[in-house]
């Protein structure tokens, strides 16, 4: 490898249509790689949101919703927080924290290096909401 | 975008006056991307420590408080941790590692693309300390 | 700094021997950023499976065995997921989805500009495993 490098961004939009939910984003965000012309490099996927997360994990329906009970038994809903006072929300900014904003995955030959069982899980702990910001930025070399 | 990237790196210093605590330092880091004449890239914001943490959330300070307490119940201070037989801060320890030593947040247009609510906090697990080095990373393309 | 970025990159390779096992691979994350010729920047290292994760902490064996019996608190083996219908394996993927799948550091002079305390941590949560793959991509500027 050598020579310059960019950098190449889309924002992609989700609504959610339940409190706890997880949506597997993992096409779109190789979409955003193919596109970006990046070969390789790195990818940020991003959630611009402090009640949602961006995680890699495996898209099995059944783990997906332990993703769920895992962030209610950790940050529970009317746990004693004290945010809860001026919002009802305060599991879900803890459950943000403890899962993550986002993930930062290695790009080669133009593609995610995930392993096989790695997909981008968006996960919101505050719906359901009419939309919901990912930003996806790739920085690496061209061809 | 296109053309070359730069990396432009600051290193900020903060002191910590409680066992717990909680300091929001996004004015500070959006100093530092505005000074580094990165327009389209990433930043990455990262806590030299392996007993305090960088996390993304709302700023308000009854939430500030949740954050201290969800670390206390998650990773409890003389939890029957080993590593307490050394010293007795394996809870900070792990408190770090949960919360995560940094993260890394798109840059667009020369600022944070951060949600409304996501705040750069800063979190001492095992203070008082005299100093904390938050070391900010920016990386991408210029004008 | 200035100039041009360049991207390297190498996979290590591990094998593990327990279910949950904590390996330190500070010295061969140090390899690769001193074989990238890298000099400012950033390094993500990133484990490329959904049942191990990558965090920054103390490597003292004490405080490892803190970090196994956290996980195994946090997301119990046996904790009555539903995953663990089809696999028995729940517990690691929630726990790495906790502690995170990788971690990105800064880069100065060449060398990781981690903390005393930071050391890059393998932390299989589904062992054992005759190999688990650690990719490391060096973003930056070279001299």
């Amino acid at each position: 490898m050598g020579g310059g490098c960019r950098v190449y961004r889309e924002v992609l939009r989700y609504s959610t249509s339940e409190g706890f939910q997880v949506l597997d984003i993992t096409s779109d965000v190789e979409s955003v790689v193919a596109r970006s012309g990046v070969v390789e490099g790195l990818v940020n996927v991003f959630a611009r949101h402090a009640t949602a997360a961006v995680v890699l994990n495996e898209g099995e329906p059944r783990l997906m919703s332990d993703i769920v009970e895992a962030a209610r038994r950790l940050a529970p809903p009317g746990g004693g927080w004290r945010h809860d006072e001026i919002d009802d929300n305060a599991h879900a900014h803890i459950g943000a924290i403890l899962y993550g904003s986002g993930v930062t995955v290695p790009v080669s030959r133009g593609r995610l290096m995930r392993g096989t069982w790695q997909n981008v899980l968006l996960v919101e702990l505050d719906g359901p909401r009419p939309q919901r910001e990912v930003v996806v930025t790739v920085i690496g070399e061209t061809l």
